[in-house]
């Protein structure tokens, strides 16, 4: 099946997006946490959500989440782990599986917390953001797993089946739940390394491991699943501004049906400025879509 | 008193600037209806305002005003009709008093309703949308009154004590409360007209009068007074896109310390994005006044 729109991301953007686009009868994919972004839920109090003043973070968690329920709107518990342009319509890569959507909304948030060290310069190299992609190139190989985000496990087993070996760093609090096949990690990773390597080598750099706290762990390939990727890496050839998705006041990306809205596309990081983009993001995505339709005729 | 935000309109937008701006500790004036935006209580059903699920429009009216009270932030009941750039504030002109502020958000929404034949082309040449700017031209002259808004009814009273006419037609439904000084009139005004003239005056063509349903009432002046002023009108200098004013993501317009949000900026005309675009809009006024105060260090 081919949908008219993927929402990439359960904030206050996404679900907005996701809202009226349900409202305007297109056919939606959701994908995120069923229990909405967790960013949400643990935030304090929010006073300057207007309509709902002065409830924490849980609460506004809740009252979307009624709202998407109450409007018969599933979530996809997949983390999308690239979006390509094919032409008239984008492929995503989600956990192990493909889907196909005319147009695709990104509402996935910013990246807290800082890059590992060396992860930067490293990617591409020996480290990457998604297995599904490029789990092919570690048969019998070695390959370490950084996640933050529980919901990779599954991408964990799955590397398991072609690497010879797969360490797996759990960065959130309750143990993993992994095949066998899985050496899952207590160490703490605090960076990637580079092989120490000649001066003129120095454009064909490669990974050496993950150094933890303790050691350094030799690997092939080190993935680093946080909940959001990086745009620019989530979609290959999209427009940034600096760490944000250049988008104009339509939330349209420089790639035709492809939109932007929320925190991805800058400051201030407010809800109510992501629930607004997300409305304007896919209210243009249902405009871009009725144009295409339009132009097959 | 100088205030640090002017806030002009009560609809989402400009109810989202002004909670925030509170917030963030700024001394605020909110002008619009206590009541709150009409346009919003007439909404039947809004489906897509995010957490609040299936809600009429007199619902999230009274939750935006609950949420302003909540906060101690007071409307400022009087109808803005002209905002002028002093260089480091700004000078409204609001019913038949003047304010300072230091920054102005513009929030006023669009005028719906077509204007009347006429209307355009006389702007300036008899036709006024502010009492206050222009009583003084009409001083021993008739003019007339065309109100879609209660709350211009001092001002009513305030022009018959300069002009030696004044003629009112109330274009809302209840009776309108003014002076015995002013003329209340019972017939419809269906356009304003211009006098005949040669063709080779036609660059100082002038108005005669108010044709109505029934008769061609002639009059030296016509103030129209709808909910909301034309923004290139209220604020001379306005850099416009088409019919709307034109801002960038940060909702800045052209002028320096002016920001615009909500219905006012475009399409989509949606109650969460103008809530967003709100929050935005104030954020950006907070930055530009810290901005200010640094310079004058």
């Amino acid at each position: 099946m081919r949908y008219d729109i993927a929402i990439i991301g359960t904030g206050p953007a996404g679900i907005s997006a996701a809202i009226t686009g349900k409202i305007r009868g297109k056919s939606l994919l959701l994908f995120g946490n069923a229990d909405l972004s967790e960013k949400i839920s643990r935030a304090h109090r929010i006073l300057n959500y207007p309509g709902l003043p002065d409830i924490s973070g849980q609460e506004l968690a809740e009252n979307l989440k009624k709202h998407l329920q109450s409007m018969d709107i599933p979530v996809t518990q997949e983390r999308v782990g690239a979006v390509y342009a094919m032409g008239d319509y984008f492929a995503l890569q989600a956990g192990t599986s493909m889907y196909e959507s005319r147009s695709v909304i990104l509402a996935s948030g910013v990246m807290h917390g800082k890059a590992l060290a060396g992860e930067k310069e490293l990617l591409g190299r020996g480290v990457s953001y998604c297995v599904t992609c490029d789990a092919q190139f570690y048969r019998n190989k070695t390959a370490a797993i950084i996640s933050y985000n529980r919901e990779t496990e599954p991408e964990a087993d799955f590397l398991a089946e072609i690497a010879e070996k797969v360490y797996y760093f759990p960065m959130y609090e309750n143990p993993p739940r992994v095949s066998d096949k899985v050496h899952v990690m207590q160490e703490n990773p605090v960076a990637v390394k580079a092989m120490a390597c000649e001066p003129e080598d120095l454009g064909t750099v490669k990974l050496e491991g993950v150094q933890t706290d303790s050691s350094l762990l030799e690997v092939d390939g080190v993935f680093i699943m946080r909940d959001t990727v990086p745009a620019h890496q989530l979609v290959p050839g999209l427009a940034m501004n600096g760490n944000h998705v250049a988008v104009n006041l339509k939330m349209e990306t420089n790639i035709p049906g492809c939109f932007a809205c929320g925190d991805i596309t800058g400051t201030p990081y407010q809800y109510i400025r992501a629930a607004g983009q997300g409305n304007t993001a896919v209210l243009s995505a249902v405009a871009w879509l009725a144009a295409q339709d339009r132009k097959e005729k």
